[in-house]
This record gives C-alpha cells, structure tokens and sequence, in this order.
C-alpha cells in the first residue's frame, strides 16, 4: 500500500518539516504540495534543504488541488483549515497542524482566538491515556501544540499517579521556528541571538488551555496551568520546566517509579537515567521526548523537565505518528528517536 | 581623590568584567592584576577584548601584589576568598565576587557547599529594603549571585507589598559564562549552540538558599525557593521567571502599583511599560535589570520576570555598584544602563 | 562647548549605535532624534537598550526637526541623504552614515546604485593616508561602509608599502545587523542561526568599487578587488580575510614592517603581536580594529586580516571618530577599544 | 547482505555522526563501538542523540574488539590509525576519518604533520575524475578532510576544464565540530557565539597540501591554495569561498556549463539555479554539497562556493558513500540530501 500525502501550507517551517519526515516515510508518496502567497514558486527557493522536491512547483492551496490524496496535511493560519476541511470530504484523513480543532471547550476557544468555536477532532498525543484508541481509524486528526506536546509528556505521568496537586507552573523557551516563518523585527535574527525573551505572559499564551484541557482529563479534576513561554536565541527545541506541588506523602521514589511506569513502553518518549537531563540539541530533528524529573524537597513540588524538536514530535512528528496509528501503521515508521548533534 | 583598585582572579570572566567596568571608572585606577595558572601571561592573550590592558602580566595571585590598594576585588573559585581576604586587613575595601560571604545560615551554607562557614559580609544588593544602609562605609562586600540577583530583583516587590504567599517557583536561563572559562565538554560551542538544558534541578543548586534568604529577609518570614536554572545558547544574560501563588484580594493594578512604587527610585531596575518584556539582548553590558510583572487571575499567581546581564548586574557591575556606595561615591559612577544590541 | 546632535533614522541600527555613542560622549548633547515610518513612537519601544532615552518621542525627519543642532547624524536608507542634507545647510557638521557621498567616480555609482551621483563629501577613515587632513573642519563628511573599512584597514599598509599586486582578493564575514532591521525571510533568527551564506558575490556587491577607490588611492594606480560577502550567524561583527600576490622580494619580515610602522600610532587599530589573530568578539560595541598579518611563501600571497564591530567601527563609531576630528575634538573622545566580551 | 560494522572513537564528534548515519543505513548492523578514555561508559551519556544505542557500553579500543566486522570505521587522533589498520589485516575495510592516508606526497605530510609518512590509501571523494574507479573493491579508505571536500568539490570542475590559473584563494568558515569534543578554553560557547575567528593562517592549516594534491591532480599541473579557515558560530557546516583567476577567454557561459557538465549526474552534488546561493544551513546533517559559481568581469575571477556539513559529507557521510562504492552497494543508501531546517 502506497499512502498519497498532500501538504497544504508548504512554504511554511511546519509544512516544510511535514514534507521534510514523509519524503523519510517508507510507505508515502508525496502528492500535492500547495501554498497561498507563495504559489507559483518553486520549493527549492523557499524550502532549499529539501533537495528532491526542489523542482516541485508550489500549486494554490484549493480543493481540486488537495483532492485524490490518502491524507492531507494541513499547516494553515490558525482559522483556515475548516474551510479547507469541509470541501475534502471523508475520503482524506485530514490532519490539521493548527489550532483549529483542539479544543473540546467551545467557551475556552473563544476566549483566547476570538472567533466561533470550528468544532473538536481526535486529539493527536498517542502517549496521553486513551491517546492510541481514539485515533486509531480516525479520519480528522487535530495535531497538538508544540508547547501541550511537551508539557503534557512531562506532567501526565503526575497526575496520572495522583502525584500533585492540580496547579501546574510551566516555563518553557522555544526556538525560533516555533514563531513561524512570517518576517516579524522581532524575529530577525540580530535581534533573538544572544537574547532571551519571554511573552505571552500571565496566562494569554493560546497553548494554555490546551495544556489544561490534557492534564485536566488524565486527572480527573480541573488543572490549572501558569504557563510562560520564552523564545530562545536557536532555531528549534522546546525545553519544557513543568511543576507542581506534591501532594503528602510523595517521595523521590514514588514520582520515579509513577514516570518509569507511564513511560516505559514509550517508543517516543524517554525518561533519562538519574543524573542526566534533557537537552534540545538532543532531539534535533528527531521525533523523541526527552524527560527527567526530580522530587524537591524543601519546595514540595515535583519538577519535570522535557525536550522535543517543536517541529518534529511537536508538530510534523506529531503529526506524523498519528498518521501511522490512523492508518494502521507501525507507530515509528518514518520517524527516528535519532537527534542530529552536535 | 583616587580609588586604586586590584582585581585577583583577573584571566576568569567575573575578573574580566571587572577590569572592563573599572576601566570605564572615572574615580577608579586598575592596579595589580592576577592570576592563578595564568600568572605570567599577558593580559592581552586571556582578555583581547580589553585592549588598553593588553600588555598587562598577569601577577601571581598573593598578599604582597593585592596589598596597597584601596579596593581589592576577589574574582576566586569558592572558597578561596577567606584565606586571602584575611591576609589583607583593614585598610582595603575587600569585594568578594564569589559566595563565601553570601549566606547567614551556617547550616545552608554547609548544606549546600560542603565546608565550614566562612562568615557573612555586608550583601552587595543596594536595592533590597535596607540594603544601602547595610552598604555605606562597609569594608568587606559579598557581591550576590547572578541567579540571586535577577530573582531578588524580580519577586521583592511582591512580598515587600505582602501580595503573594511564601512559596516561590523560578526558572531561569543563563548565558554559558555564567559556568565560567573552565573548559568542560558540555561548555563546548558545539555542545551549547542551539541546546537549551536544565541542571542543578530539584532544589540542589547553590543560589537557592540565597534567594530564600533575600526573599525570606523581605516577606519577614520564611519563603521557600523552588529553584530551576537552565542553560541557554547565548554568551551572556540571565532572564528569570518568577512566581508566586497570590494572596487573597491581589488585584492586578496592586500588583503593578507595588512594583512601580518600590521600583521608581532605581537608577538601575526599570519596570517597562505594560506591554514590553525585558530581553537579556536590552541589557547586555549594561547594569540595568529590566523587569516587567502581570498578574494571572486563572492560575492565581503573579508572575515578575527579570533581565540582566549575569556578568554586568549579576556580578561585576554589581560589584563596581556595591563599592560606589561603599565609599560614598555617586552609585551610577562608572556604570551605565545602556546596552550594547542588537 | 557642548555640541548638539541630532539623530535621523533613529529608529534602525544604524542610528541606535549613533546614539550609544553619543549618550557616553563627554561634549555632545543628543537632541532631535528623527524617524520616517516609525515618527510617533517612544524610542523605548524600537531601542530598548538605549534606557536613558526610553520616553523619548521619535520626531518625522524634517529639516524643521533637524535645524539648530551642531551637528546632524543621517542613518538614512541609501539615497535619501541628499535631499535631506541640502535643506540643512552649512551651519551644521553633516555626517551621513549612507552610502551617497562616499564614491567620487559617478560612473562606479551609476553603475553599482543605478541612479545620479550626488556628489562626493570628505571620507571618514581618519586612518587612510591624508585621511585626518581631508577630515579636519569638515562640514560634510560621508561615513564609510562597514566592509570596505574593515578591508581597507587590512590592506592599506600592504599597497601603502608597495608590497603587493593590484589584484586583492577579500572574503568577508559580517554579523546580521549590517543587513538592517527591516524584516526580511532570510534575515529572520530561524534563517540565519545555523547558517553562513554568501551573497552579491561575483564582483556586485555595492562596497566593491569603494575599496577598490581607497586601496587605490594609497597604491597610487588601480587595484581591483574581488570581494566576497558572507553572513554569519552572530548580530555584530565583520570578519574580513584579505590577500593579494606579494611582488618579489617580499618577506614576511618586510610584511609585518610596513604594517606596524603604517599602525604604530592608530589610536583605534592595533596590529596584535604574531601568532594571535583577530576575533570579532574582542570588539563587540568597540571602536577597535584588530588586525593580523602573515606571508605564505609557499602560495606567494599577503594574508591581512582585520575584525571590527561593524555598527561601531564599521558605522557609528567612525561616525564619531570623524565628528571628532572634524570639529577639532580629542579623536579617541567618547570612544572606546574595550569590546564586551565574552 | 548484511554488513557488520565497528566505529573505533565512537565518543567523538565523527565516530558519532559515523554512527548516525550507520543506525538509518539498511544494510548496515552496529557491531563493537569503541573509544579509548571514555571506554567503559555507556553511549547515552556521550552522545545523547543516539537513543537506541544508549544503553551501549563502550569497549576499549583493540584488535580484538575491532576484529569480526565487515566494515571498521576509524574516528581516532591523527597518527592512530595505521597501528590500529595493521592489526585488522584485509579482511575487513577499514575506512580512516583521520588524515594518516590521504596524502600522496611524504615531504608535504612530513612537513605539515611532523611525523614519518604512513602510506596511501584510495582517496575517498567519489565525485573526482577517477574517484569511483579507485574506491571500487578498495580494502581502505582514506576518508578526505572536511575543508578538502567543500574546496575540490568547488574547484575541481573549473579546473578540468581549464578555465582559470593554478592559483587558488580560498577562505572557508566552519562550524565548531571541526574543532574537535576536547575541550580547550576557545572553544567554550562563551567564546565562539558571536564570533569569527581565523586559526592557521599563512598557508599553514594541514588541509592544505590536500587540496592542492587533488585540484593538482584534476588540472594536470601544480596548483597552489591559498587557504584561510575561519572558525564560525555555529556548530556544523562549511561555506568555502574558492576563486582563481581566469584564464583568457574564459566567459560567465563557459564557467557555468563546465559546472553544470561535471556535477550533471552527481547524486550529492548540487549546482543551484542562478541567482540562489548555498547556506550551511540547507546541509544540516545531509550529505549534500550545495555549489554556485560566477564570473567576476571585472576582477577576472571564477568564484566558487560550496557549502557541506562538515561532519557528514565532509565525514562519516563521505565515508559511507565511499563504503557503499567499495562494497559495490548503491552510492546513496543510507545516505540523504534532505536537511535539517530551518
């Protein structure tokens, strides 16, 4: 079986890392690449490490365009894809690498994009309890956040084992890529190297109650986040610091034990050995999650940090994975737990 | 009047720094300069940066190079600070750049650096309440952490005001020389370039008990310190993220009313506007802390991030302000709030 | 006597090291500071390390705004300078930091700029032979690009000392901020961390004619120059490599004569002793240029090679320099060879 | 077919990207990986980026660990590697990333390596007139050197069609892992962000007679190189900027078509179209070698640039295509011209 992959939104960091892992993927045949402003081009002008594609012409992103494909990925603004969606019909697994179908709280969607809730779709974070069923078959695929990826990885197994109390703290940096390819001053790079910045501060960022949404289910009660992203002077990796205070009676070896269980048949996710942590460089192009966590003490709080590629496990890998367990696929294929470094 | 000034330690980052302040010191005149393994080399070969010192040899780091100086700056691996501020007496402004001197808790201190307390010297943080009283006429100076610094800076207003409860959460991102010149393979460029890391998690890093002891000094009972630091791909800069749960009837407008009240006076703490968040690229060089606060009524928590520059603010220029105070001298002499960016 | 500057263009990179400077210039008083698309805003928001100015308001570029200063710094986009000068007239010292002025052959300007000459004003490299005389009470003086000063730097001692065939050979690496703030894809942090790439390569870059018109002028007959430019990922900084075939009879003996006899008294240029080499890190924000040289037998070529900030040196601070010696100022006033390192 | 392959130096920076590249190659099993300070230690700790080997521990360096493979990669300190070849007979194809073997002339190897000259082994540049020829069935391999590999490969057309002189200039940036894992002061992150920075200048980096010996042998005659490395901020990848004179006659149509002719059917080698330059970051952990060239009129230059990453086909990538050559498999497999970007 041959899998015919479109990518709508090509030009982009996030369709140009979907493209980057299915050209890697043994059983897909990429179709359509397609784009807005950018149509017309070739990808080898926008996309230069994608050497194979480079005489591939960018098609405007339309219906007839995207049609006849097995799966369409789609790597839209924010608000695009229902639109897209709709016209493609049930034919397509359609996977959204945008916000638009993340949310189950219609109220939360509005407040933090501002626009009429589009609806809800399978949940693409295989690793959260219940993650595997509920896209296996699936035809729509809602692919998580860069930050939810990673800060939910890093605290589910938590609250998963009762561990904390339902107030986490996050602060996580990102690199650059997660800001997209949208020429911004502030994203030049004479600005972000050798600068760390945060924004998104007191609770606005947009990942926040996806955040809530994941730690909340695997929990069983509401959970707050207090959530602050960071941009870092590199191109990509997210590292996620993530805590919460324990609960009475946690200890040091409890929280490993509650981390080594949820983790332990994980092929993505890897809970480091005692006494070394995550890094990005790492993860580098791969679609691994890097974990560690420790019991401190004096503080009361249980802090676990990861580390992911925001465009491999964090979007395209993501994204990617899902995929594979929607079509029956072995859940690794195309993917690698390989980082390139240093 | 003339302040001859020796700098012991002078081939490390923390000594190079000073020596570049001093240089731009209109009251300060840089006499012995040196070293420990370096002894004997010239300047120009450890520091090519500060080039009117080029020709400069590195003096054997002893009591008879730092004697007959007005002020002696101590830029020494801890623990080495007692033996030779002891052999200097009186008469010299002693300023210990390293951390002998920081704590008051003898049990912290052997706690968390495994040997005997040295003793506590005046804290070199003129903007904590009491601080430059503490400061005036002072003969011997325990220049604070970076870590320390940034994060005291960022939460004392809140507990000054009695805003939030005595449990602090802080992760912060530090350039790489803040592990100073040393070179270990994890400091390597190709290590660190495009990586960002944690260490020291799990409340085990040294700054901890320091921030609890400035935080805890302020908030007038015991604050807790859950403690985070990472690594970030950028020479220089410390951004800390700081929060704390609320108390009860915190509003935003008290929050930001606080920050500005006991901020206002600082030549060298700036709160920004609403709006603006401070960047390690606004301050590199400079003496200036950048700090900006918002108040997250979901979570509850208000949240004070700061940004200086870990040599500059967090320890050399620190220092250079430390020591105007001490000797009367206006506290902006030879230090500027102006960085060089992008 | 305080000299009373004013600032357009105030809001780019250019015009922001301009101001650096001038706010640590002991006789100059900033006045006006002028912008186009960004008249309106507070300098805080679009120069945020420059805190001393942070309320002020950003005036539009108007001879009305700019009259009544001693002095008028232009960091204009190329072309826009001599409109602007003319309405200025000849009661202010005009320094354009631009490109319009800096050619005197009107053929090489048509051809590189593709519109009219404007004319040729006074050249601010006070290190040239005859430089400091063409400066001095100068009422116009056109700023030298950022490459062509690092080159000719390097290579002025070799053509002065009639060492080397008129044929140079100039790779050259700059930092991200000598491509400016406006935003474009290629320039986004994303882009270029990571990354060296070459740009206007084969003889078209617009810096080539005038290093081509100072190393000729020191060689007395044409030299043509085969430049190169890179960009690197780092916010400041030129790097520049420079060789040419050594006439017979050249020895490395001879090389490094003639450099240090053509340096020797350069407050600004230091020829570093042998077996060092430059580093644009040791003049980050100075006004320093470092240079090393060296003879390779074997390849018969002269291999000069100079760092320089490229927003000090390179613009800004041989702006200052040359205002300096145009109004009979101490040269070194307000300027530094002490870089922010690491 | 299934070959069995050892890495001897599998802690460092080639050894571990020989072992990327083998983990994805479908042919090739992981056999002995070896080091020799950090033997004992397991893999996860050295090289975090290689997760399914972490568990691996490493063995010490020996005949007999090496012995059994069909392949044995040596990563180790120039002048290690004929000790080692001698013990493993011809069994096996030993494959030197080192520089032992590449070097045909003994006083150029004497002279730039200060020991006696170890011999010659098939030169491991598949894309030179003759390269395929002599690695097919070769039993060693001597793996080219990173800077030789961007500078032949960048040359090499133009001189085996006689378009320019035998003289060639050429200035290179690399990234860090150039350098080496062991840590040395200059290579800590603090010093190499933010700057460039030359090393072995005059004629004297040991690459040099390596690439005069390969244009040399394309052109039939002599030619000499002019070489200056650069050491750039970013921890992979080399931009060379290679130029020679052109011989009479020569055209900018005549320079591009030689290019197009001899790179036409090269699986790794790109000529980009027109007006598009190579960047270090397109060949972020590809094989590819990204390749513009131009004509300056006015200098008489050809200028050549070429931008690979350093560490895979200016290493372990060069060294698994030219295995694949020996071994009669298919050149490009497990090998990839997709990089990692942005």
């Amino acid at each position: 079986m041959v899998v015919r992959a479109a990518v709508a939104g090509a030009s982009g960091y996030a369709g140009g890392e979907v493209l980057r892992l299915l050209l890697g993927h043994p059983r897909v045949e990429v179709g359509a690449v397609t784009a807005h402003a950018n149509a017309g081009e070739r990808l080898g002008a926008l996309q230069p490490h994608l050497l194979p594609l480079a005489d591939r012409v960018l098609e405007p992103t339309s219906p007839e365009a995207l049609a006849g494909h097995d799966v369409v990925f789609l790597a839209l603004p924010h608000g695009q894809s229902a639109a897209v969606a709709e016209q493609l019909g049930d034919a397509a697994l359609v996977i959204d690498c945008g916000a638009d179908f993340r949310l189950r709280d219609a109220a939360d969607w509005e407040r933090f994009y501002g626009s009429p809730h589009a609806g809800t779709w399978p949940y693409g974070l295989p690793e959260l309890p219940g993650g595997r069923a509920a896209l296996t078959g699936a035809r729509r695929i809602a692919v998580p956040g860069c930050y939810p990826t990673a800060v939910s990885l890093a605290l589910f197994p938590a609250y998963a084992a009762g561990l904390v109390e339902p107030e986490a703290v996050v602060v996580a940096a990102s690199g650059t890529s997660g800001a997209g390819k949208s020429p911004k001053p502030h994203l030049l790079g004479s600005e972000v190297m050798g600068s760390m910045t945060p924004y998104g501060v007191g609770g606005v960022h947009r990942h926040t109650p996806e955040m809530a949404q994941n730690l909340g289910a695997v929990a069983g009660q509401p959970v707050t986040v207090s959530f602050t992203p960071t941009l870092a002077p590199m191109p990509r990796g997210i590292l996620a610091t993530c805590s919460a205070k324990a609960l009475p009676g946690t200890t040091a070896a409890a929280v490993r034990e509650a981390y080594a269980k949820a983790l332990d048949a994980e092929p993505f996710v890897h809970l480091l050995p005692e006494g070394r942590w995550p890094s990005t460089a790492a993860v580098y192009g791969s679609n691994a999650a890097l974990l560690q966590v420790a019991y401190d003490e004096t503080a009361g709080r249980v802090i676990a940090v990861s580390a992911i590629d925001n465009l491999t496990k964090g979007t395209a890998g993501g994204a990617v994975q899902s995929m594979n367990v929607a079509l029956g696929l072995p859940e690794e294929l195309g993917l690698t737990t390989i980082g390139v470094a240093p």
